[in-house]
């Protein structure tokens, strides 16, 4: 493949995105022996005498690993390792710009899901949380619960539950401007891969009744009967799908209220017909949404996606920085499912005074977001009893 | 232990020493855009295509990893990898003062030689450069071996080729002071641990007669008639002790030109009165030098020991920060015998001209120090045909 350096997007990532400062002074022969040999060795002793200290005398305080194997970066699919670095930077550049969380991109040059828990629990002490990244459906799964009850610090999928978070957010959103319970809502998820899966999670930890949802992979709406289906997406259909619905998606979103699209592929505007005027229509899939927003606003009344020159974007930067932020402020020593609802209710919370079709979702770029996000994720860390000691 | 937070050394660390900084603005949409979706995906392809242009698109150009296992820090011996921490963060810190080298503290949660060579091998996507820090003889030189085959990235054990470079500097230039030849100084080794070994094959690529040197551990001098040698003491056997002297200090001091101090051990007066007179002791145990200065003046013309309170501290920050930055400059592939060399020579050109007992071995903070090991590293670089392709 060629391509011209001369591009801005070429000449903006030279170098990369990310530095590491000092932040110490380093200028006299006094400035070195407290932040080098000798003194450093105190620092060192009282660690070694009492190792929580490690998280008041170390970065580790502030700062998280974003791991990925490249195996599902963005659109782009199995890249590998040293494609995916642009990204875990950009998520670095983030972390850093709305919640001053430092962030090292870890990029592993193995798939193996062995290997990648072996690693992260080796490299671990040096950090305060690990935020797992673009890592493949269903190895990912696997990974993220053995890190999380191997390891004392927050571990999180972002894919996973970064859009979860922020779809539930929005979600809320919608129902509180259609005048809508979630209670009541009947929802179909397009996609049962990590995306898929923690959205149907989170939704049904906000309210949403979980035999009110309906999830569809690419070869139809999971249920009982199906004989084909993975763990997870078994796990799924015992949950979800309580009318025992087959079919396609068409079959799927007859009588649907909300259509939540994270697949990657795209919905004929057909199926769409069957759905209940007046509902919501979330098409994710970047950089091609399931329904284009122009359609989708014939068969719903809110429409969101998850690109940022359409309005109403669901991007996750509304959630992780503030959730590790919140997490790493309290000594959480894992991110529960209260905190994630906490994180959601706050992301929702924060327009939901200025509510309009055209803006029930935040600006990634509201700085009001992450600091209530942080916030309300530090609380729920303490009320659910999730703090070091 | 107990330890009193308001003191200066534990308000300095209060939060750790190292910071991840954005280096590209963030602050609209078309920020976002091409520092994040979907202008990133641009570089990502492009790397995927060509991996070689992670090194032009991302940190790896400029980034290293302090990695270590918390097993032989400091002089504290093995306090694990969180206690560790300090120091590691205190190396990132002198990386970024003296080079502008963006350094991460990796700390390992395992001292295992197979776990740490196998977790090196898979975070080194996310790396210029490694610099391992503070693992124990004998693990050590296996690990860098292996680590050093295994990647297409520089790796160097910095208590072994740090301290090596700056040895080496430090007795050229006291060769020059007291107009003696390398070729024909008698140079006795206190220890056999990482920096003793390293110490003893740079001396011999860097012109001291290897039948000259002699050895010696907490048991003696080492010599080809000893039964108890690890592999690494047996290697520097066969090189060293061309005499074949066996016994203690005082028996290999005799007659000697020079003592090197790398032993942490202490080194009593009376085997000292045996050297040749008007010869060098570097004593550079800390904190406390094998032989007090003030004593070692009395047996040798020139001393230096590795604290920053007595005059000529061997200290190897000379030589890693001008290293890894010449190292990286040059896209090598490799640290080579002939790199390292090269770094001595320039340590010591830095003072050639103004050499004076008092001061023969350049300040840890002069400035002209690590440019000049860059330039001579990226050289020597180029010359031993080690560079990227």
């Amino acid at each position: 493949m060629s391509f011209d350096p001369h591009e801005p997007v070429f000449t903006m990532h030279l170098g990369g995105k990310l530095v590491v400062n000092c932040a110490v002074p380093l200028s006299t022969r006094d400035d070195l022996s407290l932040a080098y040999t000798p003194g450093v060795a105190r620092v060192c002793e009282a660690i070694a005498a009492d190792e929580s200290l490690v998280h008041e005398y170390t970065w580790v305080k502030h700062t998280v690993a974003v791991v990925t194997d490249g195996s599902a970066v963005l659109g782009l699919g199995n890249i590998g390792p040293r494609a995916a670095l642009p990204v875990m930077e950009g998520k670095g550049a983030l972390f850093k710009q709305f919640a001053n969380v430092d962030a090292v991109p870890i990029c592993l040059d193995t798939q193996d899901p062995e290997e990648i828990i072996a690693t992260v629990k080796a490299l671990a002490p040096s950090f305060g949380g690990i935020n797992l990244e673009d890592i493949a459906a269903p190895r990912c799964f696997e990974i993220e619960r053995r890190l999380d009850e191997a390891l004392d610090i927050p571990v999180f999928h972002d894919d996973q539950h970064g859009t979860a978070i922020v779809v539930l957010a929005a979600l809320r959103n919608a129902g509180a401007l259609l005048d809508r319970k979630l209670e009541r809502l009947r929802v179909v998820i397009s996609g049962a891969g990590a995306a898929g899966v923690a959205v149907t999670k989170m939704l049904v930890a906000g309210g949403v009744e979980a035999e009110s949802i309906i999830v569809v992979d690419s070869r139809g709406a999971l249920h009982n009967g199906r004989a084909d289906l993975t763990p997870s997406k078994r796990e799924l259909a015992e949950l979800t799908n309580g009318g025992g619905v087959s079919g396609g998606i068409a079959d799927a979103l007859r009588g649907a209220d909300v259509l939540i699209g994270v697949s990657g592929g795209t919905i004929d505007e057909d199926a769409l017909a069957g759905m209940e005027p007046g509902g919501a229509i979330f098409a994710l899939a970047n950089p091609t949404p399931e329904v284009h927003p122009t359609i989708a606003a014939r068969y719903a009344a809110v429409v969101a996606t998850g690109r940022s020159d359409f309005p109403n974007q669901i991007n996750n930067v509304l959630a992780f920085p503030g959730v590790f932020r919140g997490a790493l402020d309290a000594g959480a020593t894992r991110v529960t499912e209260g905190m994630k609802i906490a994180a959601a209710d706050a992301i929702a919370s924060v327009v939901a005074n200025e509510l309009r079709r055209e803006a029930f979702v935040p600006s990634p770029l509201d700085p009001r977001v992450a600091p209530a996000v942080a916030a309300a994720v530090a609380e729920a860390a303490v009320r659910d009893g999730v703090i070091r000691s």
